[in-house]
């Protein structure tokens, strides 16, 4: 699909749409989701918010004695895993997170992939280890996110797919967040926004006044070839660069705190093409 | 409300909806649900689904030590009750529901009363009991649900519902039924199905073969005069005809495995005007 990023059918003026993922760590704090969620609501382009679970499905499968099994680090999800993060994602955050908008005069409807059947993807198949029911995306179904997005609607997105055979998929927040940003870019001038606890990629990971404000293809080489990138950092950099060579206009990464400032490009990390 | 069930804009020609309520019993039963749906999937006009939970949301919540309390033999819905039956009922069942549906040729989308604005209620406000987090229906959004099923998506009800200032409400799924067949008889020719284990109204509520296939007003007042209609059908019978006096064009109660009968008008309790 790479190089078909803008179609003929193109318009030369299209709505902006921001895409934005949440991280765990502030699902997790009270405080900081509702001001989070206050500022998600006073946006006023059109808007999907991309959301995991935090703490919840890992204190939820405790409390019922489900052992978490990780392989080499990765968790895997198994069939009572999958129960519970479908119960905690999709139901407990999703549904709580749409009525709290709802409550700040934000109109929005909580999907996972399988609802209107938004996100389709395949369980993933790897030669030597057995992730259980995780899913690899396959296709966004734009036309359903059109027609909810025209009607001013903010969808808020629970990080389960489905494979149309009846199978629901965990999926990892933030591919869903670059895939729905690449598919809608064909649509809309997207900024997918990555909001998390730090202020964006960081020179030192523990120093948040070392952001790096911009960071393009050749800046990106350098500050590699320089080992000045953590390693943590390199997935979500190469995620964020395939999103922007696809055709979303801008990535940013940086603090939830600081929704409007990453919106205006006034803070965090912003990915660039050129 | 009453009385304005036929605006000065109506079609004379409308489409038909169905919007079915499938009891609690047949989600408990994994071969009953998964015929149901596989009825429901086959067919051809715009439909809705609405459910509860069964079994799964008070083995959840015994499993979490979360005690249920009654009161008067009515279910208060605590706080954390209410968590567990968010969890359950718009996590769990509801993904699990679409997901099969998708599998089975038929694109609906799950929702809760929060998502879209679709279903606003108000906390219960009863003069003795306080029964919780528990919901009163005000309105529903009548122009979401018509968008979605003129784009051939059904849609998929739990039942919860919202309160526009962040809550969400525990809702009874036939009120939701009944709510929405009546909002959506300004717009389509409704018929209101509710399915569960029995087949239909009975005579002998043990015995299948006494079902009384057609119920008018008059009838019914026959039936109750004679004590014909056992207690626990009552409540559900003034909704029906409720619905039925709003503008609702057929409500029609039976057992859930007959689906394609009681559409048709050939198995089950139908409830007529005249």
């Amino acid at each position: 699909m790479c190089g078909q990023r803008r179609p003929f059918y193109q318009k030369y003026s299209m709505d902006k749409l921001l895409i934005i993922k949440i991280g765990g760590n502030i699902i997790d704090d009270e405080a900081k989701l509702s001001s989070f969620l206050k500022d998600f609501a006073s946006i006023n382009e059109k808007k999907i918010l991309v959301h995991g679970g935090g703490k919840l499905a890992t204190s939820l499968a405790e409390k019922l004695g489900v052992e978490q099994k990780l392989v080499d680090g990765r968790r895997i999800t198994d069939r009572e895993t999958l129960k519970i993060v479908t119960m905690v994602y999709a139901g407990y955050i999703n549904k709580n997170i749409v009525a709290r908008l709802q409550s700040y005069d934000c109109n929005a409807i909580g999907l996972c992939g399988a609802d209107g059947d938004a996100i389709l993807a395949h369980k993933r198949n790897h030669p030597v280890i057995d992730y259980g029911f995780v899913g690899d995306i396959d296709a966004i179904n734009t036309n359903l996110l059109k027609s909810l997005l025209d009607q001013n609607i903010s969808i808020v997105f629970a990080s389960l797919t489905h494979d149309q055979k009846g199978q629901l998929l965990n999926t990892n927040a933030d591919t869903i967040a670059q895939e729905v940003a690449k598919a809608l870019s064909l649509l809309y001038d997207v900024q997918l926004i990555y909001s998390f606890e730090k202020a964006g990629v960081l020179l030192d990971a523990n120093d948040d006044s070392t952001v790096i404000p911009t960071i393009n293809p050749s800046r990106y080489e350098q500050l590699k070839s320089k080992q000045k990138i953590f390693a943590g950092m390199i997935p979500k950099l190469d995620n964020a660069f395939a999103a922007i060579n696809y055709g979303v206009k801008k990535v940013t990464i940086g603090k939830a705190e600081e929704l409007e400032k990453l919106i205006n490009g006034e803070a965090g990390t912003n990915i660039l093409n050129e």
